[in-house]
């Protein structure tokens, strides 16, 4: 019975950081409709600003937000009764859709630059936007490749999870930063009488919008890194593995983070670490069982 | 022997990545030097841009070399040795002399704005480095008075910790989105006849510094991150706690990540996967001493 109450205890933290996480990042695409529409012309895609308006407001929705949720999908307690497999479509789905809008997002400032004669590529946020974009193409197509067609062998998987979660994270948190330095040029550009260093309100307004998405990667970014939330590991996991293999890689596969039990050679290093662990986990057992 | 074969390759593995680690941070570091004694004028504590030229220097090397450095001073190998009080003074001095980097480079910028008459505090990155020094303040007075002072009880320290390091951790990633927008908007005010857009030396060399920013970042926080390369817990960790207390407390303290051995609620909630998990600790245990 107390357990019961410390596990909802813990469901209950886990649905209000969701619940947060979830409003923080609708409320950014909100903030940049809001930005685009009441400060900046709006919509259209015609070679003027208004199609550049379409810049933030995608890279925010998709390489922000989706992103971000593509990340904790697996988190979700409400989904570790579908198979791994079917999480794996949701993962690999959602971060395609956020792809496809950051391409689309990078096509629009193009366009915008090419279209009013504005060179391309000059600015650190776009070097580093551009290669943010490269690497989460890379992250998809590997992690296509890798983790859900059936021909990588375990240990494959196993040696690679660590990568493809730390790339994840990386590469979110990255894609943050550089929509923080949009923000940044953006205002300086367009906010001319009175300019930035006024703070009208537009500037106001928008450095909110900043401050929410670094909010929200926050939020993210923690319940991606909690251990105790994972999905927890398949129960055939064992049929599944050739004979005589450990089930190491389908555990490493249900990981999100680098905790203890993710890494083969975490777990033939650290043999002491390894034993005296067991030793807490054996007690950790009893505790919750009496 | 294989065993011993294993721990030097994952040593060489950490030596290689901490060496990178300090060279992309010292190189960044002459970068910013370079940056304001080639194409900025150089320092002076003066009132002009080349007091200003103190902010980018300081911060670079204070908010983002030396707290990099901080933070992965536990994993070090060879100060194993040393006590983790030891240990303690260093990660707290090292921090302490990061913050008054920050402060001063702060300073620098205030007091050039002031001297040309240019208003403070209205761009995101301001806005978010201002918050990132408060919360560093808040982050060294919090650890120094839970970590350091010998008055806070173990339960307190094993809640905290894995607050402290992910506090510690989303900081220095904010600290380099900082420097990354303030280097577009110094790029932008300083660039002009040719212009930033004209991409001009200055501006290359500068993005270049940008880029080595994220590079560091994403060597110390994976180094951070890798529960194998965790300070092993105390030796006598059981003799210094309460009777009937389990040394959980310890353990958190030793721990950067939160890595499924550092959380009581972790070790409580999950009685199934802490089962499963001691069977495979059991199979690596007696794998590793074969």
């Amino acid at each position: 019975l107390l357990r019961g109450a410390r596990k909802m205890e813990d469901y209950g933290r886990f649905l209000a950081l969701l619940v947060s996480a979830l409003l923080v990042g609708f409320v950014s695409v909100v903030f940049s409709l809001v930005w685009v529409f009441q400060y900046r012309g709006g919509l259209s895609w015609d070679g003027s600003t208004r199609e550049f308006n379409w810049h933030p407001v995608l890279a925010i929705t998709g390489f922000v937000f989706i992103q971000g949720i593509a990340i904790i999908v697996y988190r979700l307690p409400w989904t570790w009764k579908c198979s791994k497999l079917f999480m794996k479509f949701i993962h690999a789905g959602l971060n395609t859709i956020a792809m496809i809008l950051a391409i689309v997002s990078m096509v629009a400032a193009f366009d915008f630059h090419n279209a009013a004669k504005i060179p391309n590529m000059y600015s650190l946020h776009s070097w580093i936007g551009l290669t943010a974009v490269i690497f989460y193409s890379l992250q998809l197509f590997l992690g296509f490749a890798v983790f859900l067609l059936p021909f990588a062998p375990v240990p494959l998987r196993a040696a690679l999870m660590p990568i493809h979660v730390y790339s994840g994270l990386i590469i979110f948190t990255t894609v943050i930063a550089t929509a923080l330095m949009g923000i940044t040029e953006k205002l300086l550009f367009s906010l001319q009488n009175p300019s930035y260093s006024a703070l009208p309100p537009e500037a106001i307004f928008v450095n909110c919008l900043g401050f929410l998405l670094v909010i929200f990667g926050t939020l993210i970014l923690w319940m991606a890194s909690r251990s105790h939330w994972k999905r927890p590991p398949e129960k055939n996991a064992k049929v599944l593995q050739p004979i005589g293999e450990t089930p190491e890689g389908t555990e490493a596969e249900s990981t999100m983070t680098d905790g203890g039990n993710a890494d083969k050679s975490d777990l033939r290093i650290n043999s002491e670490a390894a034993r005296k662990q067991n030793l807490k986990f054996d007690e950790a057992g009893q505790r919750s069982t009496m």
